[in-house]
């Protein structure tokens, strides 16, 4: 998908909403272990109550790899679902993968062809040979960690690099590599107040913004700090949509928690 | 499996070689993609070929992934052959994973519970708490990037940071983890140069060393700068041991490398 084609779908929905389906057996539905595969099933009821909201789904793989082939296999039937039915949707593996160039080719063909998302996370450490394997599918997109937004952030990503913080090391660093045109970021919504640097550094593109929400994230300061006329955010929420409740009405009560958002969203985009 | 019985392992063994089974259906001998699973077969072949030579086996998940659950499928059934067969291998996933907490917490019980691997190779860009629910496994092993073996580690890993380099500080900060005597590192045979500062700051600690051969890397150098008292070191090759023939002779032709290697560290040990 193009980044123009993203940027007409959010102005249509008025929506920059991404949707983590961070699906965990303990937390869904009871019911739903009934089915043949429940993560599948609980994914797809959540998709189809959501996807007039929101412009992307972001599975983190972790919770698919969890349960082994059975948890891939359930991974593999969402991507396709969702490929499927809503072509619109602009899907994210969030893997945060990275290794050296030949092993990173490998990630990217399970991603971008063996599942077929458009997008994918990946940790910035093992530097530029760990990264242009991505972004050589240029279809695609390379979404680099660049500001957590959890505690271990401040570990390493804030510490001054001759004379920066890390992650603005890794923003310079990265405008460099062949094929940043497409590369978006991970900024946490915890860390809002470092988005006016980070704009200054790279204005135009797209960021992904998790942390509204369950992690104390405010959708009202990430929009003022990191907004572009583009609107340049996909701001994710995942256990604050997903799991709001546990009943039969998990699906209704999704799509409340995403209508919520959505809303705020446009108010947002109609100032 | 505890360090004493990897220490143990290597003594008895004369070799603190690992072998990468970065499997590559382009790669392997022809007559196997006839079988059912050509990348278990691959694999259990050069396990059955070089199990006596070496202390451990490093599958590099990438090369997996990259076949759907068709990969998924060969990589479980050859943690579970060396699991049955050859429990005394220090068996790696070499996945290079790291997530916010309760996410690596689930990539934790992927390999470590899932797929029961030894241990697992972490990337340590988010810092202190995307680490430690992998330390909180006891038995097992986590395996923390600090200087790789590509170029592209000279874009952020040597960086000064706060006056040191960065590797220095991933190394310097683990060690106030939680379960910090679990860790190794991932050291480039490439960058032996930096073994002593690194020996320095973790006196003891084993090391993962990859880039021996294809890459370039001397195990002289390696030995001579990073070696300690119980040896602390394990070297591994991949495409040196495993694709030295393509043809029906290529488990003889790994042998005959894994030896040679093999050879070379029983003359370090010795001395």
């Amino acid at each position: 998908m193009t980044t123009a084609a993203l940027v007409d779908q959010i102005r249509k929905k008025k929506s920059f909403l991404t949707v983590g389906l961070d699906t965990d057996l303990d937390k869904i539905p009871k019911h739903l272990l009934a089915e043949e595969d429940p993560i599948f099933a609980f994914n797809k009821a959540i998709i189809d109550a959501t996807h007039d909201l929101c412009v992307g789904y972001k599975p983190n793989i972790a919770f698919y790899e969890a349960y082994g082939l059975k948890g891939w296999k359930s991974l593999e039937k969402t991507i396709n679902y969702l490929n499927d039915n809503h072509p619109e949707q602009f899907t994210i593996a969030d893997a945060k993968r990275g290794d050296i160039g030949n092993t990173s080719t490998r990630y990217a063909k399970a991603f971008f062809e063996e599942l077929a998302f458009d997008s994918i996370t990946i940790a910035p450490y093992m530097g530029k040979d760990s990264v242009e394997p991505f972004l050589r599918f240029r279809e695609k997109h390379t979404i680099l960690l660049a500001l957590t937004s959890n505690k271990g952030a401040f570990d390493f990503q804030t510490k001054a690099v001759d004379g920066q913080e890390l992650y603005k090391k890794v923003l310079e660093t990265s405008k460099t590599y062949e094929g940043s045109e497409n590369l978006m970021y991970v900024v946490g919504a915890t860390k809002a107040e470092y988005l006016t640097d980070i704009r200054n550094i790279i204005p135009y593109a797209f960021l992904l913004v998790p942390g509204v929400g369950a992690q104390g994230g405010s959708l009202e300061e990430v929009c003022k700090y990191g907004m572009t006329k583009d609107v340049g955010l996909l701001v994710n929420s995942s256990r604050g949509i997903i799991y709001k409740s546990d009943k039969e009405d998990f699906a209704q009560a999704a799509r409340t928690a995403a209508k919520d958002l959505q809303s705020q969203m446009e108010a947002i985009l109609n100032r």
